[in-house]
């Protein structure tokens, strides 16, 4: 569980809350309003699982070990990128399945605006409640409380071969930054043109959803190439 | 939705907009702490909801055009009388099929304490969110977002004859009532023996299944009888 830039101390102890009820024990902050988290976490009866909450300077650091990120959205008047899943349909099967093999990352933005397209960047897809279409705007905790609740009610697809072992976001996120380098030092990017920006590289390795000794394979491929034109930049 | 005994504002405000959420929107209060419905109701951004929420002075005047009652309950170390139905298995479908036909109330209970067993003598049968055995204590409004949400996935069995129109809560009441005072004049009841109580006529009631009509005709049975039992006492 990761909640981004949350500002309430009251919804971060509500987050713990649901998590606790429903068996989920990692809970990790990225940039939370300081008070915010300090208040939650010296509140009378804090949980362990709040003592234990991490704090991260950004979503990649978070999601470095999730082999699926997955981020919440009510879906306004965006356009999204992204696949969209709905809890109670494909997105809660999906992430239970996912579970049985690796671990997952959920995000969900702050208060106010929800997740940005820079935290969406770091997601495989996005989970969305499906709501009164006037309402959609849910209070962070019983945002936290339904989506876990929906996963646990999901069925995992068993039929996964258990043998596919999927590449993990901090190496994705390796290669994503090496790609990166390599396209702005072959002249792939241009300065002041941000066609192809750092966001979109993120999006296209996630798309691959690579094993994870490919996914080393095409690191050390990716790495010699930045390396031969770090050369040839002397 | 009936909220018994509620003591938290933000709960209350939490309850009402999860309710928006899911488009669910009368809101009833059974005995809420005054202080508590007074501030949730004034606070910055109370929904139409929450101002036409409705107070009463108890769980029978609350749900009386209700055909079905519902309690919620974590099932702690309690024993209970009434049958037990999960959100995520027979619960929520079974309210989403009642709904067709007519008006479901579901009973939460205060934060501290939950529903009482008075509360649950109103109740046609329990529901249950599954939770982890170590922390089954749910948050008010998060109990309240997940039942909700659980309840709009459920599907209803629409093959339920359409043609049955079962009794609401407030014609079962009104037979409670005057088949107890039947029971007490007839030495059925017994002073200071309990073995029979209100409770208990209340339950064998809900059990029964009444369609309208039929509760119609027992009740002016009862009724009938009563009035014979009262000339009897002169």
């Amino acid at each position: 569980m990761v909640l981004v830039r949350p500002r309430n101390p009251l919804n971060i102890g509500a987050c713990a809350r649901a998590m606790s009820n429903f068996g989920v024990h990692r809970l990790r902050l990225v940039n939370p309003y300081a008070i915010a988290f300090r208040e939650a976490r010296s509140a009378v009866g804090a949980s362990e699982l709040l003592k234990n909450a991490e704090e991260f300077k950004s979503v990649a650091e978070a999601v470095t070990d999730c082999s699926l990120v997955v981020g919440t959205t009510a879906v306004r008047n965006r356009v999204l990128q992204h696949p969209l899943f709905k809890l109670n349909e494909d997105g809660g099967d999906r992430i239970r399945t996912t579970l049985l093999a690796g671990r997952v990352g959920l995000l969900f933005g702050s208060e106010k605006i929800g997740l940005t397209n820079e935290d969406f960047s770091h997601c495989h897809w996005l989970l969305h409640v499906p709501t009164d279409s006037q309402h959609i705007s849910m209070n962070l905790g019983q945002a936290v409380a339904v989506c876990l609740y929906g996963i646990a009610c999901s069925a995992a697809d068993k039929t996964t071969p258990s043998d596919s072992d999927p590449a993990d976001a901090g190496e994705l996120e390796k290669i994503t930054q090496c790609l990166y380098e390599a396209l702005e030092k072959s002249g792939y990017v241009k300065p002041g043109n941000d066609a192809v920006s750092e966001k979109k590289v993120r999006q296209l390795m996630l798309r691959l959803n690579l094993q994870a000794m490919d996914a080393k394979v095409l690191l050390g491929m990716v790495r010699q190439i930045v390396w031969k034109l770090r050369q040839e930049k002397r």
